[in-house]
């Protein structure tokens, strides 16, 4: 086990698209765990498109990141240290935080892991925050019926992917929007959505409304911007709108205007937000139910992974820009 | 009894606020009921802002009125003659539609009213649609909590009026905000609003924030606009907004942007949109709730009369420009 911690800190805020520069590492000795923490040398890191939310110095829903800090961000890891006893070294947990070589965290906030019913990195998609948010705005928000037509944006994406086949499940037809033609092409192949949409289509308008012949009744928002608009001018009355994340716009510094919501009262449209981490129940209720889907095959998911902590910043940089193709991981150390 | 009928046809789509000269009156000669249908002489008719989006060439949640129709409109009106078992001449009864000092009106469309638990006028108003559309509001989608705070736009209208006293009920902080220093004076002190603010204020913003100093929980929104934009920069976490109408943009041939909707994700906030005639059977629910409150003074309304059936374009006029105030009314005909 090296002795040495290596941590990847905020240096500076990001001006638009996150850079290298904008992050610097840093080195120190691995702590001791004080009593009831646990010390984890990290597996598997998640990036996600939430942490360029931390970045701005507005508060959103989370405290900001300030420059100096460690990065946030949820992890897999092996259990080298604990001063809790229902913990022990060689145990595999989720749950600790941070861009970091090992964490060192309370231990009531990790969850030990089966080793061999999933994938590792699985629990941090699939089976962790982003499958679990898709199973929070499909069941609680879109609430898919039979016959339905349900639109998924970003999705080839961790969310959207498991978004667009629980509405599948419930008998919904399922458009997906993604960038390029690979990604709609697996989206439609693998994951079995009736249709794929390019955003990058120079008449997104006119290809998502003949996708969507019947109007759409249900939207599980990623993205926001031009799909988004085009999105909401194809609701149908009595649409529920989940709304997720706006990626498009997550690098700007100030926010373009959005949609007159007059359509709101004459659609009588529902329009939810919603945080995964408001329910904390509904993940570990989602992880028991969705755990024989992955074991089974019946659930599909892809991972796109980038290798070693150092390339963490250009890894959250192409989530922003939607470089990614899957659930995008960063692998920090080896399996246990 | 004349026998002529007089009615308000739509002559020409207006451009902007509609004018009198946007209509036409007709003269017919009052047809006979035939069977199932009930002939009621018009004593009040309701002006309602919704009226402006029928005049719309586009469809929303109603057929559009076209040139050379008869205005739609509520009517409590006398029954002359009755080719329907429960209608007969001397009723009175709420529900025929037009802007006519006669209307013929299938039964099953007509709700008889008792002659003295409330003035007539009243089931146009607070004990008629627009009481149902705040009862619908608070209770299916602001649902107001002890100590939130609740703010109500257009504040001094048939609605607002009801939606504020329904949220004062549930225990919640309640702020107005309605036009003019005469209006927020009457919302404060007749309809007990914990304050109000004026819209014409120079510094909307900043007089809305300093009457909600713990923020905003939930919005009744009848005006969008200016309202809107400020109501939305101070909305909490988990703040529902009911989207009932937006009348400050009813005029305009094209609707100007909103708001971006990254604050919904971040607040977690439900914005919905609703049509009071979706659930009719709670206006009934609501009737038989409020008729007592009417009666015992527990529920306050304020009726602004315009004379004459002739004077309903202008009537129309004035309340999309705010110029009533109160539950706008045409007197047609005199009581029974």
């Amino acid at each position: 086990m090296s002795e040495i911690r290596r941590s990847v800190h905020l240096k500076q805020r990001p001006d638009g698209a996150p850079g290298r520069d904008d992050f610097e590492i840093r080195e120190d000795a691995i702590p001791q765990p004080q009593p009831g923490e646990v010390v984890t040398r990290t597996i598997w890191l998640s990036i996600d498109p939430y942490m360029r939310g931390r970045l701005r110095e507005q508060q959103t829903y989370a405290q900001p990141i300030n420059p100096g800090d460690v990065m946030t961000g949820e992890t897999v890891g092996e259990v080298i240290a604990s001063a809790h006893p229902d913990f022990a070294a060689g145990d595999v947990a989720v749950g600790a935080r941070g861009w970091q070589s090992h964490c060192v965290t309370p231990a009531e906030r990790l969850v030990k892991l089966p080793r061999h019913a999933a994938p590792l990195s699985a629990y941090l998609g699939v089976l962790g925050m982003p499958g679990a948010t898709a199973y929070r705005g499909v069941t609680e928000i879109c609430r898919p019926e039979k016959g339905e037509t349900v639109v998924v944006s970003a999705a080839s994406g961790a969310v959207g992917s498991v978004a667009g086949q629980l509405a599948k499940r419930a008998g919904a037809r399922v458009i997906g929007v993604a960038g390029g033609a690979e990604k709609c092409l697996w989206v439609q192949d693998s994951l079995g959505f009736d249709d794929c949409v390019d955003h990058r289509s120079l008449d997104l308008h006119r290809e998502l409304a003949a996708a969507c012949p019947h109007g759409i009744d249900a939207y599980f928002e990623n993205v926001g911007g031009a799909v988004q608009a085009a999105v909401f001018d194809l609701l149908n009355p009595f649409a529920r709108v989940a709304m997720c994340g706006m990626v498009s716009q997550y690098n700007e510094a100030e926010f373009p205007p959005g949609p007159n919501l007059g359509f709101v009262v004459g659609k009588r449209v529902t329009i939810q937000g919603f945080i995964v981490s408001d329910k904390p129940e509904r993940l570990a209720e989602w992880r028991a139910l969705a755990a024989p889907w992955v074991a089974e095959g019946q659930l599909t998911y892809r991972e796109d992974v980038v290798n070693g902590l150092d390339n963490a910043p250009d890894a959250l940089a192409g989530i922003l820009g939607g470089r990614n193709f899957g659930k995008l991981l960063v692998r920090v150390g080896g399996d246990p």
